[in-house]
């Protein structure tokens, strides 16, 4: 049994919980909003999995170090703009080689940073590492199966994270990989939104499954630039969580685009979903990276153009369909 | 404007058929069938793709003479176990140096031979290639976007081929890797079987994507070690193919997976589907490809066992999601 702070209480860090609860780990939820922590305490359950019972001896705090001393691991879930500042309040309650599960996806607009480059910068004493993979947390808490991959620097930290959160419903992998881990994680909502686009735009499984393939490829030139490796932008956490965010009416970025490609403006798509749409974030550092490490993007630079500069979304299909003809992987030899 | 043979008059045939045209391209189809080509010729419609009006000046043929001669590509869309038979029959027709771009997926039971292996083996004199992507005929007809790989043993051929099917709807990349095209459309029924099956046991997104990514995983596994590319099976007729086949409820694979997870037994969901089952087959080409290539493929061993032992199918994704703990890609190095 391992003692396990759970930092913030979205429907994911939740999720995790009641996963690592039902692994017979001791949990502890952190959360900065006082009325969830009431919540939670009082009804036993949470407003985003209402079907999840939360157990008697779940324990939920406001005070960050409760939830952090004495843990054998942190499990970082909040929301990814508040991951700095969640990360300076930790400091000083981090011990040293305090391992530190990163679950959040996202780039710093700022700084174009991974979200675990910035708890390294915020938490140096600690041992920081990510999991990730195709795994919609309402699906989690039901018991569907699932699987992931803990990524670490060292294959002692990745294994300990991997024996402490597998179990017969889900399944863990481990990587030394954890840059090509996040990159994946963050720039798969740019690609969610041009395939919720191209549904809205009634194309079918066809356009789909190309947006999802060429996506990957193009995150993958960008992600093998900044130093991670090809094979794990094919692996969980890259084509995986891209599938499961592309085909899954869950995700809020593919509901954006499909009411884009029906023709709303991206102000009047995110006003209708009425939560945060990361993907437009991501978008925008998306370019911003590929521009930064020069490598070709054509469909994340689509979508910059259908949301920031009112190009309308047929028109960018158009553009990526009839782009030069090219090879489809360009590192591969010909007989002659 | 090219002079193309279209050899088989399945829906794929004809979608391909129809999009030839549109390119301005002379087209000729033949069909073994000799009701076919008459339905074809008299009603200028196809009872699988109901919507589609087949041109006045579109030639349909009984004879394989006529279908081949002077013709500056063949395309072979014939089911898979008629490609050795109809490549016989061709074999006399055939002109030294003639561009044959196979279009049929599938693994030859008895000898394990890829398709277009098949066809060099008959046709010696031939330029075998292969088109394949996620492509649905029924999508291709209707002209949604779609996307293709070529696949040739030169530059030259590979860009003839992409010449003459690029489309403002039907974007065509090129590849030398014809081996791994052909192993990833072939194998991917096995998985989408696999899919369906979840499907049927009422699991959800998260272990479909983790039943796609790590299929591809043991598919590429195999076929690298058959000599084909790890990259193409990232790509659109590698994992492309298989997020559209595990997709769509066009796939009849799918759906008799769907069915076996359902609780009905091999035999009776290739009845209630009505059609060939391809991915039954290619299980057991699969299992054998393995073997022979002393290569893991846990995926494929669990569809043998539910397909050919009647092993429950929730026993099944129990024994995958319980087998030995383990790194995502073996290949990748630790910091220790």
């Amino acid at each position: 049994m391992a003692k396990i702070g759970i930092i913030g209480s979205g429907s994911w860090g939740i999720a995790l919980a009641s996963l690592l609860y039902n692994n017979k780990h001791e949990v502890t939820v952190w959360s900065a909003l006082p009325e969830e922590i009431t919540e939670m305490k009082t009804t036993r359950r949470h407003h985003t999995l209402p079907e999840l019972v939360l157990p008697e001896d779940m324990r939920f705090t406001e005070s960050l170090e409760e939830a952090m001393t004495g843990r054998d691991i942190l499990v970082t879930a909040v929301p990814s703009i508040y991951v700095r500042s969640t990360a300076k309040k930790m400091s000083s309650f981090c011990r040293y080689g305090q391992v530190v599960v990163n679950v959040a996806k996202g780039i710093e607009e700022s700084t174009l940073m991974t979200l675990s480059e910035v708890l390294e910068d915020e938490l140096p004493m600690a041992d920081v590492a990510v999991l990730s993979g195709p795994s919609h947390a309402e699906e989690v808490s039901k018991g569907l199966p699932t699987t992931c991959v803990a990524g670490a620097r060292t294959r002692k930290t990745a294994e300990y994270i991997q024996g402490i959160f597998m179990h017969e419903v889900f399944r863990v992998y481990t990587s030394p990989d954890i840059l090509a881990i996040e990159i994946g994680g963050s720039l798969k909502n740019v690609i969610a939104l041009a395939a919720g686009i191209a549904d809205g735009l009634g194309y079918g499984d066809n356009t789909k499954a190309a947006l999802i393939t060429r996506g990957i490829t193009e995150i993958s030139r960008l992600g093998t630039e900044m130093g991670g490796k090809f094979q794990t932008f094919c692996g969980l956490s890259g084509i995986g969580d891209l599938i499961v965010t592309c085909a899954s009416m869950h995700s809020r970025n593919r509901r954006a685009g499909i009411l884009i490609g029906q023709g709303r403006t991206m102000e009047e798509a995110t006003k209708e979903v009425k939560m945060v749409v990361e993907g437009i974030y991501s978008a925008k550092a998306a370019l911003a990276l590929s521009e930064k490490y020069g490598v070709s993007m054509p469909i994340v630079e689509q979508v910059n153009e259908v949301l920031f500069n009112n190009k309308p979304a047929s028109d960018a299909v158009k553009d990526l369909m009839l782009r030069d003809k090219t090879i489809e992987s360009s590192d591969l030899p010909w007989e002659d």
